[in-house]
């Protein structure tokens, strides 16, 4: 089998990147080793970034998100027992959708088969060859057999636990890494959400997040141990934790758990994402806490950058803005990481920490709530910084709102 | 001997707050321990915000301030080889005046003193007693003798290792610290200052700032160990380093280094700055580490506090300010302690940081060029908040721009 960009992975990154090469005409095959059932209802957290939800309308995919997205204007900060808006509408005039990552997948699956788009589910990638040469080859699963995808170029869109970065030599990438001393403990719940946007709440029990997947559906975190035993956690021991550690600030609805597990914090990033005709996009190349909701729109932006690069480099030969991927895309990212960073310490309790960081942390949130600059630094990497200057300068027929 | 305000310590807190209640007509004496020349001689690095200048023009004791005091319109960052400006005046519409805390004590002093205000120098307080009831007494040295002075309220503003704070009994205060692992190798050297404003360099050796006395005087400091044996730092080395952390970003002239020293640095916060008729102002009750630039603007907005509310007790005889004292101070002072702690860890190189934590803090320093936001959230707090709103409310015929 032969293609011009080979796809390793049906996650966000894989299917946009297909679809935007698509639309330049540019010839792709998505690898998926998993069946689509199983991509479809993988849970992940869904935040997108005002231009993410551009681009998912601009692209065609956008029909069912604008229906079923909760737009929300700001999320609320809780703590003192007092709710607190940041309001990204009125701060810097964006706003961010909740939209759970599994519909964007079956969203962008059910678009690229309908415009004839090829992606082979279990189809499990098992090795990357002639990386260094101009013909790549994928080596996967098709069934019992091994088969081969020829190709001009690679786009390693596996996650984090893939194959792509793995098949990378030693030696090569810089890992840029940190842990987090805990975790969070998610449930699904079938009870109202106890606010109309997402609560982020600092409380000395140690963090919780109030999410949504719709006015009936809560998702609900709570700060835990790493290695938490979820075990201990019966469901109303999590409601009473989740109570406590609002602190008065809003009453919170019960209901029936419909999934339990333990999260774990980590911020990852590797450099260059590149290595000779593979490029590594999304999770592929880095993590970032989940405090931050940045996971799904820095896939769709390393793919707007990588798509915009390839259509260059197919319709002219030259490889300026393909040698430029890494660098454009890893300043977005450490942007990024600084913020997820920057939300992961503001409002998790940290075990080593003293009496004195417990209360500056309190004087960052005051400050956050009352300075209108703060608020803005927050809004505006929150709802999504614009895409880089040099990642728009590509030549390409699509617009991404900044 | 008796006075209504007994005052524990002639530095910038006392010496104000002298002024301050003299001109509401309400008695002060002031007790310091050392003599007159050595506390006009005491070096402490001076930055004023905008507020503070004011208050020392308003007072009266700006004349030499306004002439001598080197106005600066932001400060420079340096990192990655260049210098970027953060412009306060552009941002927030503020300065900030470089101007030694000794030279403040000078003025502060001479105007006192010319005023008929009461200041005992070698006057060494030993002990403070009667703190809960109507008549507080300092004991304090007079020669070979002890003497009394009697009074109706004890304002500690004798710094951290004063006695005020150590008369309160145990089990009071709630004690809020936090050290740091490294302290600052300061220098002052006779030559020019890299620019004409500071610069606050992050660089991987580690940080160092660039500051000055005058337009031929450089106050010169390098992130080095709490512990930092000076003998091991001759003066070409120290030139050397400095150079190394400045990265190429601006030239460095050298000269004869006048004074060396190390700084330690700390975060303390005690609560309550109150204790019956004993209430505490400045570093007595308060130290944080100097990259925040805030001691001596610490101080003055406590005793702006504490004059205001003594004013109003003494007019009306209601305690309703002077119980808000220390809830008021500690607002700023906590705002004052998240501000400086945030320049402390942006800047300096931690001894267990890993790679990541590097490179994120990197991405905090191009975030805070990049974006007017994050630009201005740190000029508003560099350049002075304004007083509480809590602060001006009580009664009083001056007033402080904010």
């Amino acid at each position: 089998m032969r293609t011009t960009v080979g796809i390793v992975g049906a996650g966000p990154a894989g299917l946009m990147l297909a679809l935007l090469l698509q639309r330049e005409g540019i010839d792709t095959v998505v690898l998926e080793a998993r069946s689509r059932a199983h991509v479809e209802q993988r849970v992940r957290a869904g935040l997108m970034e005002q231009w993410a939800r551009d681009l998912m309308i601009e692209i065609g995919a956008g029909a069912r998100l604008v229906r079923e997205g909760l737009v929300h204007n700001g999320i609320r900060l809780s703590f003192d027992g007092r709710l607190h808006a940041i309001d990204f509408r009125r701060l810097v005039g964006r706003i961010v959708t909740i939209y759970d990552q599994k519909e964007v997948v079956k969203d962008l699956i059910g678009l690229l088969l309908a415009r004839g788009g090829r992606i082979l589910f279990e189809a499990e990638a098992i090795g990357l060859g002639g990386l260094a040469g101009p013909a790549p080859v994928i080596r996967f699963r098709d069934g019992d057999a091994v088969r081969e995808l020829v190709c001009d170029v690679v786009a390693g869109c596996d996650g984090f636990h893939g194959i792509s970065r793995a098949s990378i030599p030693d030696g090569v990438l810089t890992v840029y890494e940190r842990g987090y001393p805990f975790g969070w403990l998610g449930i699904l719940s079938e009870s109202p959400p106890p606010a109309d946007e997402l609560i982020y709440a600092a409380h000395d029990r140690g963090f919780a997040l109030f999410s949504m997947r719709s006015p009936t559906l809560s998702r609900l975190y709570l700060q835990c141990a790493p290695d938490e035993d979820v075990s201990r956690w019966p469901d109303a021991r999590i409601f009473d934790e989740l109570a406590a550690r609002l602190g008065g600030s809003c009453p919170l609805a019960r209901g029936r758990v419909l999934q339990k597990g333990v999260t774990s914090m980590r911020s990852v990033v590797v450099e260059p994402m590149q290595h000779g005709r593979l490029f590594l996009a999304g999770d592929a190349a880095h993590i970032q806490p989940p405090t931050g909701a940045k996971g799904m729109n820095l896939a769709f932006a390393d793919v707007v950058v990588l798509a915009r690069a390839l259509a260059a480099w197919t319709r002219t030969g030259r490889t300026d803005a393909l040698d430029a991927y890494s660098r454009v895309c890893l300043d977005r990212v450490w942007k990024a990481q600084r913020f997820s960073w920057f939300m992961t310490q503001l409002l998790h309790r940290f075990p080593d920490e003293t009496a004195f960081d417990r209360r500056r942390r309190q004087a960052d949130l005051v400050d956050l709530v009352g300075s209108a600059a703060a608020a803005t630094a927050l809004a505006e990497n929150y709802s999504g910084l614009p895409l880089a200057a040099a990642a728009l300068e590509a030549a390409a027929p699509f617009s991404v709102s900044g």
